[in-house]
């Protein structure tokens, strides 16, 4: 998707502060992290929303999800703790239409989520 | 697991206000709601925490994030927005060490995300 920020970030048009990469997903620190430890995880292939995902996406939610717990060992927070946050659409809080995860640890996280 | 909540919810010994239920997984209200739609997706088997994912866990987080998007439609807040979380131990706001994801909706979700 040429207008979309996350698909600028795939291609290696814009350089984020990367923390993984392999054939389904990027993974890079949050340019406002909410929290000491802030990464995103994206799949490389465009999905605008979760209600988006298709039959062919199969598996895609599973890879984002055991990235972020790869992620929270390496960057020393998967005993003390993190949140895993995705959002759909406007009253969910979703900013770039390409979906993500968050990843947030290094401080206690407060309830609600938001 | 004898002392845990959501098995006994899973057994039939608490009988939680049940949105879904099926082979993997059943959902049911939070008691302590966060927002106006605001429900639990908890997987049958007895996971503690996001790290004891095991190999023979694969899809299940498939699994409840499919369940959450399909009560988000059936709830009405698809389309306006909802939010998914996944806490994993003390830091991450972990209450209960029986995997479970929050589905919340039907009120504009704030930023940081607790």
């Amino acid at each position: 998707m040429k207008d979309c920020l996350f698909c600028k970030m795939v291609a290696g048009e814009i350089k984020p502060d990367m923390v993984m990469q392999n054939d389904q997903l990027i993974a890079f620190r949050d340019i406002n992290p909410q929290a000491a430890t802030h990464i995103l995880v994206v799949p490389r292939r465009h999905i605008s929303t979760l209600n988006d995902l298709a039959q062919e996406d199969a598996g895609i939610i599973e890879s984002m999800v055991s990235a972020a717990r790869t992620i929270a060992h390496q960057q020393g927070i998967a005993a003390s703790g993190y949140r895993l946050v995705m959002n759909c659409n406007q009253a969910g809080g979703q900013t770039v239409y390409h979906i993500h995860l968050h990843l947030l640890g290094g401080r206690p996280m407060g309830w609600p989520p938001g």
